[in-house]
């Protein structure tokens, strides 16, 4: 029994896995996407958001089936109700990039990036990127090193969001209300989406550690998800 | 044990009662926060997501005790993990009131609310802390009647929100760029937060219906959870 609940976990470890790339493939192609004006890429991403629900939908009745038939107790019950969360975060990762990549659609053939923002949203893509590299990365291999990545490049990414909301209420933005519409959207997007990778990665570092309620000592890992510091 | 489950599940459903009833609050004051641009009442709410946040982590340590010392399998199962998955909906409905919340105090003494928009705005609170009321109801009673009411007032913010877009977007726009941006983030928070009381609801169904997988026939509730009128 407990060596078919250790397949088990590998085979909901490998999903996880699995979805964490496509987000990556997915948030790559709807930055690029983004920043280019690529409508077909932004395509892509829209239609393949469907693969990416239905992966994590499947790993969620993989997890259920589980819980069913293996009666997993403490630390190995957690695993896999922590699986579950994961795939929701990942799936909502999947959803946000589609919606960057729904930006790029809509203003088609003009540019979703207003003018003067586009280093700002060229360095909030990479982040993004970066972050879901290493998550995939981190629950590959569980090396919970990677965690201080993810969290830099998270902060990174709060300071553009910031610094995007100031260039906006500067006096020397002269762009349109739509312009202030989708700067203000898409730097959401960009920072909603690391947040949810910081969740995840705090989920790992839980799991690793054995501490499922208090953050991991040594691993400052920023607490209020969906803190938004435009709106404090 | 049977028994012993009963008055497991019983108390779920009373906690996922009770941290509606505290998101219902939250939103209210919110909402009205917002329109008035009363600070005290944004404090209010800032200050009481905490004990949302604390309610949502004892009900999911409940959920996970119930899990590893009752074992339910089928249907029960399902239960338990969907009240995991409710949970982690009220909490972020909590968040999005919060983040209403902050928008008021950010702004203050200034108002929060664009001109232009006061009555699109009353509205769309209203509609949220109507939906919430029936969420509440609908959790503690099972009337799946309710769950058309939450369906429609969810319609109508989406209209709303659109609206929203349609007025910034407008020639008759004369908000500067700081109303634009109260106008996009606000205008999406109220529409989210409607978002996450369907999937709430929807669940709700699904446990009701056996049907866990595919939309309660009958009861055609929006597909897309996520999505955003605003950006396709």
């Amino acid at each position: 029994m407990r060596e078919v609940f250790h397949q088990s976990l590998e085979e909901i470890q490998d999903r996880l896995v699995e979805i964490s790339e496509l987000v990556t493939v997915a948030i790559g192609k709807a930055t690029k996407a983004f920043g280019t004006s690529d409508v077909t890429l932004a395509e892509e991403v829209i239609d393949d958001d469907e693969i990416i629900d239905e992966k994590a939908l499947a790993l969620d009745e993989l997890a259920i089936e589980v819980l069913a038939r293996q009666q997993p107790v403490a630390r190995d019950l957690r695993i896999v109700v922590s699986a579950l969360r994961m795939s929701a975060s990942l799936e909502r990762m999947g959803d946000i990039a589609e919606h960057i990549a729904q930006l790029t659609r809509m203003r088609f053939p003009e540019r979703a990036i207003p003018k003067g923002l586009k280093s700002t949203f060229t360095k909030m893509g990479e982040h993004d990127v970066k972050i879901a590299q290493q998550l995939t990365e981190l629950l590959r291999t569980e090396d919970l090193t990677l965690i201080d990545t993810i969290r830099n490049a998270d902060d990174a990414l709060d300071d553009l969001h910031i610094s995007v909301f100031e260039k906006v209420l500067s006096d020397s933005w002269k762009g349109e209300a739509a312009a202030t519409v989708d700067a203000t959207l898409a730097s959401r997007y960009h920072e909603r989406f690391a947040d949810h990778a910081v969740s995840v990665a705090r989920k790992v570092a839980y799991l690793s550690t054995g501490d499922w309620t208090a953050p991991t000592e040594g691993i400052e890992i920023i607490v209020a998800e969906g803190f938004a510091p435009d709106n404090t």
